[in-house]
């Protein structure tokens, strides 16, 4: 029995849109994300794939990208669990600065295998750094060790698998249609597991916001399609070639 | 332990302000009503009654008042549990009707019975009547029988007292503040359970929508101040009076 994982990346946050590094940063979808969330439900109903249950980080704007999207896809009322291992990636102390700015005072070098290295993190979160999460409630069951101060994509995905194995793999084994609604990163690092890709060729890989991206899985869970099918591929195409531009500005 | 209870009735809908029955017509919350869910979020803060985990029925405007109010007091992130037992009352054949006319077509008598009575149900839903929830996917799972096609106060009490049991006990046993957002109708069941209130006391008791509602409960989960108290007591006492007023339009 075949199942169905869509991934949905959350659509253009406030900081996206003022190029700065966000992660674990709680900032809200903007005007034109919340367009993207909304057009979202639209293409999931046009694709009649009905999502029956939701998986979220617990990040803002993952979660008010699927409400509205699934507001506007009459699926509000379904299960939804939400879990800090489908987080941002931690950006450490890069959090809270400007991309290009972060790109003038550290070189083209650094900043390009902080951002797109798989086993490089940034160096960690200060104390002081403005944009940590050490008092956030929603982290506060987790003891200090098992919080990241900075994360690679590769830390990324070693955190991020336990919840695809435990959490979302059940409800696609029940026949559900899952949507999980999460971030740049965290949908990079599950991207690189179900088609398999190389720690080299994941920097080249990039998820556009707002569109729906459908695997249908085969019965080990493999995509039956390497790479799975955006629900508007144009935009997709269009969109992956303006993220590989970003902090470029 | 004392445990803390916070119930919200969502805020106006598209048919509430229209004057006409709901029950488990999905409707959305009009523009009145999302900034009633709003500021019911910042109640929650002044108060410092955050809650940590959410119970809501599968209703649009149940769903939708409860993400507004904890995006309004940063607690978007915590748990949700959604199920039909808090839905709002199943008016039956009422279901669309306006309620001016319902009135004067069956006299005051029989309206009264309907609206207010504990344990008379109005005519069961027609099949030909276009609100009924037949189709909806959101029930599929449950065999016919287990649907109502009407309900009095009482089936109310019956079907979302097992939930109460089940479910939301189990977190306020668990140390947690628990929101219960819903309906007139499936709260005016739970408080009857809580404080206690006979089948024709409860008739008087109405509950405004947006304002948070707040038990503070014993080691029983029996109310410390009967009635719970409103956080914002002056608009809830205005607004219980314009309730008592409704239908009478």
């Amino acid at each position: 029995m075949s199942a169905n994982l869509i991934l949905l990346r959350h659509g253009e946050s406030e900081w996206n849109a003022l190029n700065l590094f966000t992660g674990w940063v709680d900032v809200d979808i903007n005007e034109k994300g919340v367009g993207e969330a909304k057009r979202g439900g639209e293409l999931l109903t046009g694709a009649g794939l009905l999502p029956d249950v939701l998986h979220t980080s617990v990040l803002r704007r993952a979660i008010h990208t699927a409400n509205l999207a699934l507001e506007n896809c009459d699926r509000h009322w379904i299960p939804v669990r939400r879990h800090w291992r489908l987080n941002e990636r931690h950006y450490g102390d890069l959090q809270g600065k400007n991309k290009a700015e972060t790109l003038e005072q550290y070189g083209e070098e650094k900043f390009m295998l902080w951002r797109r290295s798989y086993d490089t993190p940034p160096p960690p979160i200060a104390d002081d750094n403005p944009n940590t999460q050490f008092d956030d409630p929603r982290y506060a069951f987790l003891p200090p060790e098992a919080r990241p101060k900075t994360e690679c994509l590769k830390d990324v995905v070693v955190r991020m698998l336990p919840y695809w194995y435990d959490a979302i793999v059940p409800d696609l084994r029940g026949g559900n249609t899952v949507l999980v609604t999460a971030h740049g990163n965290s949908l990079r690092a599950l991207v690189k597991h179900l088609d398999d890709i190389s720690d080299a060729d994941i920097a080249g890989l990039n998820i556009p916001t707002g569109i729906p991206l459908h695997y249908e899985l085969d019965d080990d869970l493999k995509p039956v399609k390497a790479g799975g099918t955006y629900l508007d591929p144009d935009a997709a195409a269009a969109a992956i070639e303006a993220v590989k531009n970003q902090g470029k500005k």
